[in-house]
């Protein structure tokens, strides 16, 4: 076996993080830029990953009764007005469809037909509140219509200026809830458990650990009352928002005319939500979990949770070592983990042993098998943690079958352990704006250290607060939820605050 | 309950099909139109049923090797521009996005900023080959690459002018498999796998029988070397083209630089497919088998399979009367149909008997249950069956519950036996044109007498043939790749002719 490198993954996290992001991407065999600016092509070990995490979260939506449904990829420009913020929010940053034909042009190519320009323009979903609120407003006549819950799977475009594949691109792939509501309490309700839905699916699927929180005025989600967010911590102590659910209030019912008979008989507005994840997860994945060798997967969401090396030298080993590796890998799939077979790989490509082992490890598999004839004739197997390192070790073959699921529930669990010890070490409570000033600043620049993490602070939100954040390029990331209250004073004006925000850098 | 009208849908099928087929999809709860010029909202119902469509195809999908993957919406107009004939068939129906940005306008409304428009336009993808062939160019090297074998759900958009929901939308939902191969061979053996995979699945889970076939010069897709279709016949003896398979030869291939080293170290083109179905599927359903009481949906693709109503008239009954549903809810379940468990949902909401029932029957959901206190007392449920229509009978509730998966094959079965039926007593060999005018000739229009179904008929292709399918409105479906070689005479020239091919009016 080739001798590996001292890291898969050049440059390496401390080096040159955001580089270090693109390589693992990159090496990972996730995403790769498209002809069409700030556009990804999502490669199928990417896209299998996103399927896992559809797949999860539908049967959470579902479970929590909504039901998916599909509205028009255009949206007319004048509904976008229909809403102040809202159109102040999106209307800067879309992709606009003016003409529904091409014609041949005098060079020989082509260009949009002058004589099919439309009458309105279309916009390409942004997100859907205006054309998906429009649509309610037809099918809600009485309060025995409600409450309507819907979520869409879809993909939107945000003309984004700087892009990077997962976190920030032009068109994403996202699920959209909407769901209306009688009373202003149920809506309400509706938006934290969508909030808990995404901190549950984090937490418990994708092994990243999240706060809960309120966002601040000036990071609502435009036509919002209020806006609720996941929001986990990278390795590069830069904060990601992950998920978020909106509570629109009678906003965009009082713009769409979104009424219903009450059950007095009189004719009232609805009370609206919607909520949102992206494949900005992915994004998040990668930058909690993975190191310098590459991607390093939770077991839940990984397209492959075990993969198989056969390891041989002549036909007549090859066709002993293959037989032992199906009827494991049989064995393997016949196990359940997180309610749903083991899934299971051979990969008995004509390649290096060396390079077939480590585009597994730079593609983060959970647990890497290699079986050569020793081990067949032993009844063993050598077994390998993605997520610990190091060069693995021998097992029984069927001890190995009877404890995978254990094991993978241990990967699992290590993953999670290990960001939320991260976090916690990145993490503080500052009472004096010199103290967040200093936090906030890396020590010496040259040597890319880092700046801090989270620091949990008193605050009143306020112009004083916003010019201070802009200055040192940090932002409010939430009110935690959990967070209690106690008397305290704003460290940006010195007013007395009675809970903490928490404050990081960001994505 | 309430007397059930003489029939749930009106116009009846044979009073006038077309607005017959747009109250089934109302009436089914399925889609309807949208506030974007020919783009619908689908309504949960109908996408349960896509999502249906969705995870039998990609099971077999992925049987057969291929990966998902996702590639961009936007496609640049230069890539359109690089295949001729392809550019020819797509640039005459497609939205093109010009600008990047809003601005207010002085009427206080928006326009798109002139700042921002886009120095080359973006066309939606109307079909993927053009942005793939790209990405694929990128991705293959050498004959180790071989074969690429991509499959990506997706959106689409083709500026139709006449659109009807499901058949004809200017968006719709598809897949789109794309593929590379080393050799000719390969491609067209992938070509006809795939429309055999279409073919299986037509068959064995939408119940609806299909005719395999090569398509004739004219119908063929923008780019192929040859369009294989899948072809079944609605009720109103029109075709539906419901799939198709395509070998691109290497037309994209050399369009597009999609080139590799072979064994022997030379750099050559290679050769590619392409193949899709789409949201148009659920049109061809609801045309098979749907009665003039609604939709009738094959067991397989119901979202649905049994639905239970209970029936009481106090609190004291309802409470009884539910559990023994929730109980029955529980071992129907655990059944299993189809390799997946039996999908049952009870019904309870307070709605009058007879309007719920017919509901159901709308929806066309294949057993409908109804528990009363005395099925209750007897250990009894009352059983009907949408597809044969009736009131239903009585049944031991055990033996039903044993059953089920029996009874849900056969009304599964008796869908296609009667729509392969249907099929074949409208299906005819025509030797002569006079003949074949005839046929295609409704004999009593006001009466609005049909016009016949498919005729299978000796043809050279051709532009006497064209001028005169044009004329009688009738079009070549595909030549069945099922069909022997005999000798015959082209029906419209005279000319021999080896093979018939087979016709009909169609969608």
């Amino acid at each position: 076996m080739a001798k590996p490198p001292k890291n898969a993954i050049s440059p390496t996290r401390s080096e040159n993080y955001p580089e270090w992001y693109q390589q693992v991407v990159k090496a990972a065999d996730l995403a790769e830029n498209s002809d069409v600016r700030g556009c990804m092509v999502i490669k199928p070990w990417g896209y299998a990953i996103w399927e896992n995490i559809q797949r999860k979260l539908d049967v959470m939506f579902k479970a929590t009764g909504h039901e998916n449904a599909y509205f028009p990829l255009f949206i007319p420009m004048s509904f976008l007005e229909k809403e102040a913020e809202h159109v102040e929010g999106f209307a800067k940053e879309c992709a606009v469809v003016t003409h529904h034909r091409l014609e041949p042009d005098p060079d020989g190519g082509l260009r949009p037909a002058a004589s099919a320009e439309l009458e309105e323009p279309l916009i390409v979903r942004p997100t859907s509140e205006t054309i998906i609120g429009a649509t309610f407003a037809r099918w809600l006549n009485s309060y025995r219509d409600l409450p309507i819950l819907i979520n869409q799977w879809a993909n939107v475009v945000r003309w984004e200026l700087r892009t990077r594949m997962f976190l920030r691109t032009t068109e994403f792939l996202w699920q959209e809830g909407h769901t209306v509501h009688a009373t202003e309490a149920e809506a309400i309700e509706e938006t934290r458990l969508m909030l808990d839905v995404y901190a549950e699916f984090a937490e418990g699927t994708m092994a990243m650990p999240v706060i809960k929180g309120e966002k601040t005025e000036g990071e609502r989600f435009p036509g919002a009352v209020a806006t609720y967010s996941i929001e986990a911590m990278m390795q590069d102590r830069k904060a990601l928002q992950a998920g978020t659910s909106h509570f629109l209030g009678q906003n965009f019912a009082k713009a769409q005319e979104i009424k219903f008979q009450d059950q007095s008989g009189q004719e009232v507005y609805a009370w609206t939500t919607s909520w949102g994840v992206s494949t900005r997860l992915i994004g998040g994945l990668i930058m909690t979990h993975s190191d310098d060798d590459g991607l390093v997967l939770p077991p839940k969401l990984a397209p492959a949770q075990v993969v198989i090396l056969p390891i041989y030298r002549d036909d007549e080993q090859r066709s002993e070592v293959l037989q032992y590796c199906e009827s494991l890998k049989a064995d393997l799939t016949a196990e359940r983990f997180d309610d749903e077979p083991v899934r299971v790989r051979i990969d008995d490509r004509d390649l290096r042993g060396g390079e077939k082992k480590w585009q597994w490890v730079k593609r983060g598999v959970p647990l890497r098998v290699e079986v050569g004839p020793r081990d067949v004739a032993a009844g063993k197997v050598f077994v390998a943690r993605r997520e610990i390192g190091g060069k693995g070790e021998p097992a029984e073959r069927n001890a190995f079958v009877a404890g995978v699921a254990q094991l993978l529930s241990e990967c699992q669990q290590t993953l999670f352990d290990r960001a939320f010890k991260a976090r916690e070490e990145v993490t503080v409570s500052i009472d004096s704006l010199a103290e967040f000033e200093k936090y906030f600043t890396p020590k010496n620049a040259d040597k890319q250290e880092l700046h801090g993490g989270f620091a949990y602070c008193h605050f009143i939100d306020g112009p004083e607060m916003e010019a201070k954040l802009k200055e040192l390029k940090v932002t409010a990331r939430c009110v935690p939820l959990d967070g209690e209250e106690e008397p305290g004073k704003c460290i940006f004006t010195g007013q007395p605050s009675k809970r903490r925000g928490v404050f990081a850098k960001a994505y």
